[in-house]
């Protein structure tokens, strides 16, 4: 590409240094930003470096967050039943919010265990979970984490560092999408929904 | 969405208000940059401020530019023929430019005349084209103007305005792309480009 400006230039390269952000994409993004006069890069600058320099993860549950204990682990109304739901990323955390359908904490690993990406337990907040089910007394973990080869791992070695304590493990509900069709579903899913198929109780 | 950070948000409502960046991709990056550990947020967040702060207008062909007179129109070695391009967008010096079959000089109009969208010629920067014509003595310009009703309209609006300058007028060739498949150019296209067939010398 030829750039008629270094300042351009250097933009649409910060920019697609972003994932899912080429080259073409990027200068689109730039000359959008020279164009508009509502100060728009001002405003995705500064936000940018507050996310940067301002956000932290919370000390207990190491999601994000902008105190040292997020919103969640600070709040007295969830903390009640006992229960950690333990997922892979913040966005995870997010997800689950959005559902409405669950109303105890969270605890953010960080990742899953991957030997071939070199991850292993201690790369994982792990140590601090199991710490802070001793002391918060958890009455149950909710593994809500995702149903691959990595994440199965991760789910039993957790589960057995869990195992010695009195605590139930759940993991979360696996099988066909609601609105989804049988016939796309992998062969994998409706096998196992198949197998861990579940009662049907008319409701009268 | 619920977010567990209040400025996770203002990055991702700053992220998303740009064109083609939904909330969902915002977030994705968001989160990309709140984990990266190499300073890309404060990368980003430099490049575009100055974007927004130093990158200004060439008073002489409306490109963009870092210095008040940009790169091409102070280039010696582009000034010899005296042909001007005439297009859109600062986009399309450089979709031309990466072409390297132009060495003249552009004219940036910033738009083309469209009554639909309220762009009359007087926001254009077609008076200061004319007053350069007249002051650089241009022999030439092409009007690399994209071939829709506005875009036609624009050339014809230009062409009658230099019609009693003396100086070639023309258009870029309008006709099927190179490696395109005949059966899925479109009518007008096709038709076109048989009116305005050109003659084939078979190469000795």
């Amino acid at each position: 590409m030829n750039f008629s400006s270094k300042i351009l230039e250097e933009s649409v390269n910060a920019l697609s240094s972003l994932p899912g952000v080429g080259k073409k994409s990027a200068l689109r993004l730039a000359l959008h930003l020279v164009q508009d006069n509502t100060k728009k890069a001002a405003k995705i600058s500064a936000a940018l470096i507050r996310l940067s320099t301002d956000i932290r993860k919370c000390t207990v549950c190491c999601n994000i967050s902008d105190h040292d204990i997020c919103n969640i682990c600070s709040n007295p109304a969830r903390s009640g039943k006992s229960v950690i739901c333990i997922v892979e990323t913040a966005r995870d955390v997010m997800a689950i919010e959005d559902t409405n359908q669950f109303k105890g904490k969270y605890h953010v690993l960080g990742g899953v265990i991957s030997p071939l990406e070199g991850i292993g337990p201690s790369d994982l907040s792990i140590e601090l979970l199991v710490e802070r089910i001793k002391e918060e007394k958890t009455e149950e973990v909710i593994m809500a984490i995702s149903p691959t080869i990595e994440g199965e791992t991760t789910i039993y070695y957790i589960s057995k560092l869990l195992k010695d304590m009195d605590i139930k493990v759940s993991v979360i509900a696996r099988g066909v999408s609601f609105g989804g069709d049988l016939e796309y579903a992998d062969e994998l899913t409706l096998g196992r929904s198949i197998v861990s198929r579940i009662p049907y109780n008319v409701q009268s």
